[in-house]
C-alpha cells in the first residue's frame, strides 16, 4: 500500500495559506482589533506547533486537509501567549519586528491577545470529529499549564536561586506542554488510540525540554557566525538558565560567589563578564554536562516515538525533525 | 403536574457554593496565578449571567444541578473581561475593592485574566450534553463580540461625536450579547428547541440594552439617596452616554457648543457643570426621551419572552426579573 507522507515544509505552506485565507481572520471587524492579530501571524515564525499537529496526524492518516484549521488553532494560541508575554517582559522585538505593544500600545496587545485566545477555540471548533470533547480537554489543560509556566518564570526572576527540578517544571509548562499537546491533538484528530496519542505527547514533551536546554546551551556556547543573537546574551541579562542552575549546584562556596558576582555586578565590561562566566562553566564541566542532559531527553523522545504503533517508515519525518532540532548549532 | 421553579436568590446561592467548592478553582497552582482569580470571584457581584443561564434552563427543566458548572463559566468569563478592562481603563476600584492590577500589578492582572478565560472553557466542558458543540459555538461567538465591543468603546473615547447606531452597536457587543448568550446557553443546556433558544437570546439582548440605557439615565437622573455612585459622574468624566448622544442629535448649534463646553471645560465647579448639563438635558426633553427608549427595549424583551413555547407560569421568574431591572431607581 502506498502511503502519502508529507514533509515539514509542505505543512508550513498549508498553514501560511490558511492564515491568509481563513474566513475568521478575514471578515471580522473592527479593524483596530484584528489588524494586530494579522500582523503577529504575518511576521513569520517556523509554525512548529501546527506542523507537529499535522505530522502526528499523518502517522495515522493520508488525508489531512480537515486538520489544517485545528492545527492553526495551536499557532494562534501560541501567538496569543507571545503578545501577552511581550507586554509582561516589556520586549521590543519579536522575530525581528516591533512587538504589538510597541507598535501599537499595551491595551491593543492585551485586547487583541484576548481575541486570539478565543479565535483559537473557534478554529478548533471548525473540526467536526466525534472526539471533539477529548481534543478540547487536552487543549484546555495545556493552555492553562502555559499560563502557569509563565507565572513560575516571572516568580523565578525575583528569586536568588532556583532548584533544578523547579526550573525543569517551569520549562515543561511554559514551552513543552504546547508541543506535547500539539502532537496529542494531531493524533486524536486522526482518531488514533489513546495509547499512541499519549506516546506522542511524551515525544513532544521531551523534544520540548531538549530544545530548551539546547537554547540555553547555544546562547553561551553556540557558533557566533551562525547564531542569530549575540553569544552571551543570557549571561549579560543575568538569566537563570540551565547552565547557571547546574553551575550553582556543582560550584563550591567561592565559585558560587564569583558566579553570582559576574552575573549581577555590572562594573565589568560585557566582554569580560561573558568571558569569565563561560570560563567558569567550562571549569565546572557544565558544557559537557548540559549536552548529556539534552541527550537524555532526546533519547526519551525517540523512545516515546518508538512506542507508537504505526509502520516505522511513517515515523521517518518525525525522527528527522527531532534529529534536526538536536543537531542545530545555532 | 407540579413544576419546580427556583428563585433568583437560590441560583445565586448555588453559584456562590460552586465558586467555593469547584475543584478547578481549588487545587491548581501556583498560588500567585490563582489567588487573584479567587479574589475577583470572591468580592461579590450579582451573578446575573450564571443566574440567567439557570433561569433559562429552568423554563424547560426541573433538575438543574448539572448546569451549575457551565453557568459559572459565564461568570468566570465575565470576570476575566473585568480584569483586563480595569487595566485598560486604569480603574482603581471594582465593587468597592481594589482592582487586581492595583492590588497586585498589571502583569498579574493580564496573566490571571488569561487563566480565567481558559478556566471558563474548562467549566463549560464539565457539562456532558450531546449538543456541546452548539453551546461552545454560541459561547465563542459571544466571547469574541465582547472583545469587539471593548475595542469600539476605546475607539469612541478618541472621537468627538458618536452616532447613535454606533453607540447602540457597541453596547450590544460589550454588554448585551453576554446576557443574551447566557440565556441561549441556558436554553441549549436544557435541550430546548433552537426557536426557543433564539427567542431567549433576544430577551437577553433587549434586557441588556434597556439596562445600559437605565444605567446612563440613573447616573444623571437617579435618586441621590439610593444611588451608590455620585450623581453626575458621567458628566464630570465627559462620557459619551446615551444622554449626550441624544442631546447632540436634538440640540441646535448654540446648544451643541454649550454642551461640549460644559462636558470638556473644567473651569466650572463640578456642581455647576452637573447642574448646567442636567438643565440642558431637561430643556431638550432628553430625560423623557431616554425613558421612552428604554421602554421600547423593555417591551421588545417581554415580546421575545412571550414567544417562548412553555407554560406562562414558568416564565414568571423572568418577567419578575425584567420588571425589577426596569423599575430600579438606583
Amino acid at each position: 500500500m502506498q502511503h502519502k507522507i508529507y514533509q515539514y515544509q509542505e505543512f508550513q505552506e498549508w498553514i501560511e495559506k490558511e492564515i491568509h485565507e481563513n474566513e475568521l481572520l478575514k471578515v471580522r471587524s473592527p479593524y483596530q482589533l484584528y489588524e494586530p492579530v494579522k500582523y503577529i501571524l504575518g511576521i513569520g515564525g517556523k509554525r512548529i506547533r501546527p506542523a507537529l499537529v499535522l505530522m502526528a496526524a499523518n502517522l495515522f492518516r493520508d488525508k489531512l486537509q480537515d486538520f489544517v484549521k485545528p492545527a492553526l488553532a495551536m499557532e494562534v494560541f501560541h501567538n496569543f501567549t507571545l503578545l501577552h508575554d511581550d507586554i509582561m517582559d516589556d520586549s521590543d522585538l519579536r522575530r525581528g519586528n516591533p512587538t504589538v505593544h510597541k507598535k501599537w500600545n499595551d491595551n491593543v496587545a492585551i485586547l487583541s491577545g484576548d481575541a486570539m485566545a478565543i479565535l483559537s477555540y473557534q478554529l478548533l471548533l471548525q473540526h467536526s470529529g466525534r472526539n471533539f470533547r477529548e481534543i478540547l480537554g487536552v487543549f484546555n489543560e495545556v493552555a492553562l499549564q502555559v499560563c502557569e509556566g509563565q507565572q513560575y518564570d516571572m516568580d523565578f526572576e525575583g528569586q536568588s536561586e532556583v532548584a533544578e527540578d523547579d526550573y525543569l517544571h517551569m520549562i515543561q509548562l511554559k514551552t513543552s506542554v504546547l508541543l506535547a499537546g500539539s502532537m496529542k491533538i494531531g493524533a486524536l484528530l486522526a482518531e488514533s488510540s489513546m495509547e499512541d496519542a499519549d506516546a506522542l505527547y511524551d515525544f513532544g514533551l521531551n523534544i520540548g525540554i531538549a530544545f530548551q536546554i539546547q537554547d540555553d546551551y547555544l546562547d553561551t556556547f553556540g557558533d557566533p557566525v551562525h547564531f542569530q543573537k549575540i553569544i552571551g546574551g543570557d549571561i549579560l541579562a543575568g538569566k537563570k538558565t540551565f547552565l547557571v542552575i547546574q553551575a550553582m549546584k556543582k560550584a563550591n562556596q567561592e565559585e558560587k560567589k564569583q558566579l553570582t558576582a559576574y552575573l549581577e555586578h555590572k562594573e565589568l565590561s560585557n566582554a569580560e563578564r561573558i568571558e569569565k562566566v563561560t570560563a567558569l562553566f567550562k571549569k565546572l564541566d557544565i558544557d559537557r554536562q548540559i549536552q548529556e542532559m539534552q541527550l537524555k531527553y532526546y533519547h526519551q523522545a525517540l523512545e516515546a516515538l518508538g512506542r507508537v504503533n504505526v509502520p516505522e517508515d511513517r515515523k521517518e519525518v518525525l525522527f528527522h525533525f527531532a534529529r534536526k532540532l538536536f543537531d542545530r548549532k545555532y
